[in-house]
């Protein structure tokens, strides 16, 4: 069903970012941030970015030099790899706290059909060169996609996939205690959790792996969708961990794990607990949430004063058997379109650009996180919130018997358009 | 200190857009939509759009034929007018419900340093051919910008600009509701509101004019800024009339004035209340807020399943006593540029372009309100948004005794980076 791709490349000087197809419309292309560098004179590009991705600090984002070895690793693994410098101002009385955060974003790796032990283990042989990439670029924080063991299967609605799910201290978890031992950094690791206290409860779940390899917690998923293909509510129950922020050797962070991203109360919650950096692992497709992917991460920066790294896997996953979508439209095996785009925003509304809709990638940035601060104490959001007034609201909304408050026109039975 | 500007034009086709200045950045372009789509060829524009505005119905809005007298009047008192139409599906148990909203924004009219009475007067002469363009175009509700009646003036911190000050049933409101009753529209109007049963309080206020000249109600701004020389609260307290919804003839509004836009459960307790559409009404400058601008009110939009309508006012406003602005630098006599740009976000993450960023203007934007019942249907944000534990959260949190659900690492003061 692929559009058919025309010879000739589209005009002006974007051929690199993008190829024109038989309809006219243009498909390929790595990021919006790369198409429009290479569509737009740059003094039309630069104001183009300051209001698509801000400033920081009254400056462009400022590129971070990529080390050789990442470098290589990237070039001979087919991996997007993008560096970029979050500053903040000097202060007098503390100083400046400066962290590595890297999140990966990768396809999977086998076939659906292969054995799982077989899946399983090739995606971890692919992640490898990139956590490789990271630890040796000096990443102190590293973060990967939702349910990174496998395939997002949750669209089929078979059981089996099941199969995936393992302890917090399991084997994936295990693979990872080793990078986090060599590269001294921490890992937010997102699986499907197997809960053997709990008579095999299947969770989703991030587990936070300290920089020495220690199991720091875990966070179970809050929101769970009943959208599109997401069947995620047939699997697993909503968190009951709360909204726990993990006070590392670098830094509070957080993690609210995809579709929490579209409840600003979940990224209220791990603010008022005093996260710096939330992660956003996801898997999410193009026709459903792709021009929603960078509002409600930059939004959730800026309301919370505090970093958001979000994360989307990448490329198509074609399962064995077809399934329908509650849409009206015929069977199909595949979830569509997982389209990467990885970034990470600022509190002071700048933003990364993404990385590719296509590739595996790692985006490293290095922040000051004393932002945060800073944010909160010009913007003063925090303490204009009058938190009391939502707490009584929420209080009554939450009672069966909740009336909202309306005031109607009296005339409103009286007249009309 | 204005840059100087150059005889050439920007290369590309984008003259029409913007103007290069001597150290090679742009300005005077009229949006980013118009820049873009005089900058890139119409495939690249299509994608770009279809990422950075979203779909509507999966198709991109559709322009809405701008009658001629509205036309007439746009070209004869120079204001912007541009019209698009939000479509929903069509639904089998309850008819199309659409309605269309009318968002002003404009520069003052006097300099000043004129009589407040003329400045006001002048003010009241600039709008009556904008609400007439509305009114001829069937604009069902109309929404002005914040404190239409002034200058925003509270950068000065001087009290005799609460001159401005006026009952909500004052007389722009008698002003207003001429124009409500010839054209049945129900009009939003922000003014600076002087309450005299409660001992001459000022509010900052939207005052709720029905489609028949009556006053439906009104409500006073929840959120006051302490930002940059936004010093309102030197003027007037947080609001004390809730999160009202307004049920009109033509549907259900709520009005979250400016600084309010920046909280999330702001946003959400109109929603809870049941809003259809939200205006935002509101007053903010370049450097402070521009890359914000969109993501707020279109993720408010999208989380809460409503319309937004975001107005801000154009132009520079210059005022007779310099003042300083707490960051240092030399004492200036004004506010910096208010970059209009009013636009309407929909539910389902589409949005409209926005009005100039230096005229005044006039967006009409029709919309079948049964989208918004129709992306509550699909993306379940109201029932998974487990309320419940953000009540009790937030009962929490509003104690001095709070202590926020911290997981610290063991081994923190053990090692360290």
């Amino acid at each position: 069903m692929e559009k058919k791709e025309e010879v000739s490349k589209e005009h002006g000087n974007s051929e690199a970012a993008s190829r024109t197809l038989s309809d006219g419309s243009i498909c390929g292309f790595e990021s919006l941030h790369r198409l429009l560098e290479s569509s737009l004179s740059p003094p039309v590009f630069k104001e183009v970015s300051r209001l698509l991705i801000g400033l920081n600090c009254g400056k462009p984002l400022e590129p971070l030099t990529i080390v050789e070895t990442a470098k290589g690793l990237s070039s001979q693994h087919d991996f997007d790899i993008q560096a970029f410098s979050f500053q903040a101002d000097k202060e007098l009385l503390r100083e400046s706290r400066i962290v590595r955060v890297g999140l990966i974003q990768n396809s999977i790796s086998l076939p659906t059909t292969a054995p799982f032990r077989d899946q399983k283990q090739a995606i971890f042989q692919k992640l490898k060169p990139i956590i490789d990439a990271a630890g040796s670029s000096g990443v102190n924080i590293l973060c990967l996609q939702e349910a990174w063991t496998m395939p997002f299967a949750f669209c089929t609605r078979e059981k089996r996939w099941c199969e995936f799910a393992e302890p917090a201290d399991g084997e994936s978890t295990q693979f990872l205690q080793v990078f986090a031992r060599k590269y001294n950094m921490v890992i937010v690791s997102p699986i499907l959790e197997r809960d053997l206290k709990h008579g095999e409860t299947i969770w989703n779940t991030a587990v936070i792996i300290g920089n020495n390899g220690n199991i720091i917690g875990k966070h179970r998923k809050n929101h769970i969708p009943r959208v599109g293909d997401f069947n995620e509510s047939t699997y697993y129950m909503e968190g009951n961990t709360g909204h726990p922020v993990f006070e590392t050797v670098y830094g509070k962070i957080g993690v609210n794990i995809c579709y929490g991203r579209h409840h600003p109360l979940n990224w209220l919650a791990f603010g008022l607990n005093g996260a710096e950096i939330v992660f956003n692992p996801s898997a999410t497709v193009g026709e459903l949430s792709e021009p929603m992917w960078p509002i409600e991460a930059r939004n959730a920066a800026i309301a919370n004063s505090y970093f958001v790294g979000s994360i989307n896997r990448v490329g198509t996953e074609v399962f064995p058997n077809p399934f329908t979508s509650g849409d009206g439209k015929p069977e199909h095996a595949d979830f569509g379109h997982f389209y990467g785009s990885s970034h990470v925003s600022g509190p002071d509304a700048s933003c990364t650009p993404s990385l590719s809709r296509n590739k595996d990638g790692l985006l490293i940035s290095e922040m000051d996180l004393n932002l945060c601060r800073q944010l909160k104490d010009k913007w003063g959001f925090r303490m204009t919130a009058r938190y009391e007034v939502y707490a009584d609201m929420l209080s009554r909304y939450v009672k069966p018997e909740f009336e909202p408050q309306v005031i109607s026109d009296p005339l409103l039975h009286k007249s009309g358009p």
